[in-house]
């Protein structure tokens, strides 16, 4: 337990927003965005053969509440080793699918908050409403090393073990990711793939089995960088109703940068949800134009005006968490039609 | 994310407590007094001006007990600028009001525990009773630069985000906090003052608006020291009664200082409630004394002897919490009479 | 707060695992084996003396999960004093009795685990189920110094704080332990003793009073280490029945470490129950048969294989939790007569 053999890292991320709902007032807020603190370290071991782990929770800033991913190791959390061969892990964190976030993602609030692109991509990030961009835990990967700028990574999940259904003996839920990542020069481009499976075994108003696939790239010319993404997903026998339902989605990045200056936008298209258990007129769109100034490389200051808007069915909400209770898959509560939001923020990285 | 950029620091504080309280036998226990543990750092982004955060977490080394200040950022933390016109910051931190403390504070037992001064001062830390010395979420502040020897605090808390008075379109309970100090040479002055507003969006068994100031005032003089504080609390709309109730309250400190030894003594009163939610009877004085021996600058041992002496009506209690219950505030529960305790701690900063 | 001053420390462990249980399916699972991360440091007060703290936090490296000692300080924590005469602390943590674990403990999953030898040693790990194997809160302890290998340790805690027979006033449990350890170049040597008193206070279904003594010795042979323990615990009037309960148990372990290579047996052994609250047939034995390989002094994989079969009344589960639940001693919960495992696991040291 040498002392050196430790870095402690994280960052530090608090906005105050002017949030404003269609039918009720405006509301002004402090809020935490993911800040959070973390322990990593590696060890050579010869041959090339390193062991790592990072233990990665996440902290309340605003009030200091805890549970879920602000809990210890709450956060990215696994042990590892990685060679030439690529690198094999362990632990609590996301998959491969989500670590393409930052291609065509929306940055200007570090892809959280209010702003986040969670709000309509990946249908959020429950679970139990049919989304696909959640912390997995049990989970075990293998990422590749670069191939002249390709790479790899496959990803299992053994599915949460706290559920009713995961005695020992039943077949509880289980989650497999994939991607693959092209990256050379002013060029990203990506698929990325997640699918979960025996959902029913945690809750029968859960899905079946759901399938989430996406293409995304982006291209850096001189100070702009421009970048796209789409998506489909599906959802197969929602509450054990035999019904399934399909989505598409899609989303535009427009960036660019001068020195500390960064300006951008972002908009983001949900088209209706479709098949058997569809539903007409449950698509929305969102939009974010924004500003970040960096005071150093670990440090930024931005403003940013975000805005979605629902169909008259829709029901997404703005940070990433659809209104759409678990145990209610087939129906579908109300949602603000409109919701936008003024945001000014810090971040601090350490 | 340099390992360098982060400081760990804390302190390790247990007590060993042999407690009495009328009507009821002797008890003995193993405390833990607001043992802590932090990370913070800062960053120099040229022009005199520095981003800094702090992550503070209470740890219970009696009993590893978690929630509330024992949770992840449950004390002090933020994150901010500063720079020669001052510092603001953002997070879940004590008030200016709370900031001035160790003026005239009960220095015995580093201002928690058993001799607590905030079991008479600003009327105890739970606002659910009027307390006003508690940590208030979704804070931020601005703290002035010292102009030979004068300074000032202004703080502002958008109150709890958890209640349900506190969703989108409400309004909710705020808090606003203030201090001017001056410290020169041997002499401390300062005024505190901190107002807690529209606490029955929380709850109608809050007061409407609650408002305390006091002026406290330290002198050292060679290896004594002397201090005092006046305070006044009024708390508004009882209970959506259309009541109202007002307290005095003040306290004196004394200490000799010689090598390593500290010797002292306190003394607090608080009068009777008054007004048409007052109450006769209801006051209370409490008194400590103390021997503290400093191992090093870091580390400290002490045993002091502190007891509380409550009139018929008082409802005081040793640590801060006044018996009567939230949602009880027009009535009083019976607190002990009498309340003493010996103690004997040890607190190691690191 | 000097940052030097502070130690990062702390153990990422966790293993695949295929378990098996008479009656039920295989099951595939992930798991987590006490991960921990902890933060220490002493300071040196002159003459030989020297302060000391620790505050260790388990934490959930396979999903996150938060309480009991994956809290904050859930884990060894203690502040404290230490000289040429010995140590004392107060804090967190486990008793002298759990200290000698590692003289003839099931060391393949470093004592935690399927594996774990508390699984039948000291009756499990569940104060409610009369089990001797669980860390208590608000203790103090004095260790003495070594002489000639000769070395001993005292503890005594007040007791969990938050149950309601706590309260002032009353005469609440207590627990006391203490150990003698001979340790000399081969030869370990140990006695270890805990006593649990007054639990009623607690639970009126736990047991009054429990005792429970062992004999330990290891001896090293060249590449081969070997090492017993017998043990007798006794619980009495168990859920004031006026009855009592006594148990033998033994267990043996060998091992052979050649380079980074070690393989290992153990052999576990618990009598039936007897006396007049006792139950024929509520034996079990347990065995571990494995391989260690060191990638470092900080590193090693493993995996192993482990047994355990209970008589027909027997109640004991892998891992280390007796089935039969709190309020329950007196009955008897059905386990699964059959329970294995085969496990692969990863423990990096930091």
């Amino acid at each position: 337990a040498q002392e050196t053999s430790v870095t402690v890292y994280g960052r530090a991320h608090v906005s105050f927003e002017s949030l404003k709902a269609s039918g009720t007032k405006t509301k002004q807020v402090l809020n935490n965005n993911t800040s959070r603190i973390g322990f990593r370290g590696e060890e050579a071991l010869g041959n090339g053969l390193k062991a790592f782990f990072q233990i990665e929770s996440g902290v309340k800033l605003d009030d200091g509440g805890s549970g879920g991913s602000n809990a210890l190791a709450g956060r990215e959390s696994f042990v590892g080793l990685k060679s030439n061969f690529g690198s094999i892990k362990a632990g609590n964190f996301y998959h491969p699918y989500d670590d393409l976030h930052s291609i065509s993602g929306n940055y200007f609030q570090l892809f959280t908050g209010t702003s986040n692109d969670a709000t309509l991509w990946a249908n959020g990030s429950t679970a139990a409403t049919g989304g696909f961009d959640q912390r997995l835990p049990n989970a075990v990967s293998y990422e590749s090393p670069t191939f002249g700028g390709l790479s790899a990574k496959l990803w299992y999940s053994f599915g949460p073990t706290s559920g009713s259904q995961e005695q020992l003996g039943s077949n509880g839920a289980r989650a497999i990711s994939a991607n693959v990542l092209y990256a050379n020069g002013p060029l990203k481009a990506a698929w990325g793939h997640l699918q979960q499976r025996r959902m029913q075994t945690h809750s029968a108003s859960f899905y079946e089995d759901g399938f989430s696939n996406f293409i995304t790239v982006g291209y850096q010319i001189g100070p702009v960088y421009l970048a796209a993404l789409v998506e489909r997903d599906k959802l197969k026998n929602i509450n054990q109703s035999g019904n399934d339902r399909t989505r598409n989605y899609g989303h535009l990045l427009a960036k660019y940068t001068t020195g500390a200056h960064t300006v951008g936008a972002f908009y983001g298209k949900a088209y209706d949800w479709k098949g058997s258990a569809g539903r007409d007129d449950s698509g929305a769109r969102m939009y974010t134009v924004g500003y970040n100034y960096a005071l150093s490389k670990r440090t930024q200051v931005y403003t940013l005006y975000t805005n979605l808007k629902n169909q008259d069915a829709g029901a997404y909400v703005l940070g990433g968490s659809p209104v759409r209770a678990a145990g209610a898959l087939a129906d579908w509560a109300t949602a603000s039609e409109k919701q936008s939001g003024i945001v000014l923020g810090m971040a601090h990285n350490f």
